[in-house]
């Protein structure tokens, strides 16, 4: 049931992204084309398909919001750019495709992201049928996740302390901030949009919050006993980056039990609703087989 | 009557920014030192001012736009922290202090324009007392100026040009994208948030582009006939750069006659406009006598 949920909103999504970034007639052609290069390159669409499933669980449509879906994909998108680049985390690769900086150069790089985070302001501004009150509270939500406080200030951590021996508190607030918080602002705002009652908002909030640290630890564990084929990128490598992790941390059996609490409470925060969250009770059981 | 307009706009701005992007007790420190740095490093605070002229000048009050304003501020203050990136411009100096790579290394300098550019959505998008469906068109309009079409797109042709011969059209179109698409949007803001009527917008935006105009080719002048300590660059950058500008492309004498017939249309733009338009008319004036 979730491969199919999937497979119909990533091509749902697909085809807006194409749509909302399109290289047709678009001047300079330079950097349409360097924003698409990055957001066909293999993206799961995760966070907007969270989104929809969020409104689909409190009886909404998702694909009405696909506007706002969209956006998020491309804040995702820009922030991975941004982050491959030489003065950040210098990656070459990403899903098994050379990065952005590598096909384009850097100058261009940075502008695609540039670009990518401006567009998703563009396009969630124009999202139809919903009322502008409700539309305006909902990007004030993704824009405080996306931003310094949120998922840049994460990616601030994250580059201040390569290298360094960070604590426990340290690296679970940076994942929260760096991941966490637009898994968060997806939920909230897919509820939201589809006029969730307050303790359905307050339910996927607590949902959101373990679907991120079990999305991390399980892909701290990915680093280690992934393949490199499925999840596009040497295996070990923050091993080798010296960076922390919760298997670094902990050891691998300790992150693994750990994954599984994480799923069980974002299963018990789903307790009050009815088959309609069952996709969202698939996609956080999903995490703990993920092979990428 | 234009130097205490200013002067008095200006501290008020000055205040909101301080407020809206604070350092107290804001984590991660380093993010919010960086973003504040650039902030507050001597910017003439040209688009709010803009704005709030243009709110004045349709006989609403510019000042009940504060966090729109401020918005627009953040926007450029990112745009000249990438443009003065190693791989951009690659920029040590700007208004005579060190540029935010130089002080705060260039991973972090990337991570403060995109901080300043999300809070930037995130403080226009609680700007109060203004009717939501008003507040997204016009952040509508202004993330389009901002965006790969607009100033994005204007850095692109700028970077892919570099040491090129480029036509006078191209140069025209760069400008206009690259500075013009803002200036455009904060006299466009200013007077829709003011509930303008539709002959008024009209006007404003015949003003905007032409100020916009005689704001690039009097930078253009000012690159060849300024005082290094006013500009706060070295004298002749452009020239040695081999960039294209005004000056190179015609010559100094005649660049101060399109400077000037810019003005002038701008002025004319203004010309149904009563006293409440002055400020505007001293504010394009004053660009023919500008030294930084």
């Amino acid at each position: 049931m979730l491969k199919q949920y999937c497979q119909e909103k990533g091509k749902i999504i697909d085809e807006a992204l194409g749509k909302f970034v399109s290289c047709e007639n678009m001047y300079p052609p330079a950097i349409f084309e360097a924003m698409r290069y990055s957001l066909f390159a293999g993206g799961k669409r995760l966070r907007p398909i969270l989104l929809m499933a969020a409104a689909d669980a409190v009886g909404g449509t998702g694909t009405d919001y696909l506007n706002i879906a969209c956006g998020l994909e491309m804040i995702h998108t820009y922030s991975l750019i941004h982050d491959d680049l030489p003065a950040m985390d210098d990656d070459d690769y990403r899903r098994g495709k050379l990065t952005s900086h590598k096909v384009f150069g850097e100058g261009m790089a940075i502008l695609a992201g540039d670009g990518l985070l401006t567009a998703a302001f563009t396009v969630m501004l124009s999202q139809p049928a919903v009322k502008p009150d409700v539309l305006v509270k909902v990007l004030g939500e993704i824009s405080t996740a996306a931003g310094a406080t949120g998922m840049i200030g994460g990616q601030v951590i994250d580059l201040s302390s390569e290298g360094e021996v960070i604590s426990i508190d340290t690296l679970a607030y940076m994942h929260q901030a760096k991941t966490g918080a637009l898994f968060k602002a997806a939920l909230r705002a897919g509820a939201q949009l589809a006029s969730a009652k307050e303790w359905q908002i307050e339910a996927l909030t607590k949902y959101a919050e373990q679907f991120g640290l079990a999305f991390q630890i399980t892909d701290d564990i990915l680093d280690v006993t992934g393949l490199q084929e499925k999840i596009g990128k040497p295996i070990g490598s923050d091993m080798k980056n010296h960076k922390a992790t919760y298997v670094t941390l902990y050891s691998l059996n300790e992150a693994k039990i750990m994954a599984n609490q994480a799923v069980n409470q974002a299963l018990e925060a789903l307790s009050h609703f009815g088959h309609e969250a069952d996709i969202l009770r698939e996609m956080v059981r999903s995490l703990l087989t993920r092979d990428n």
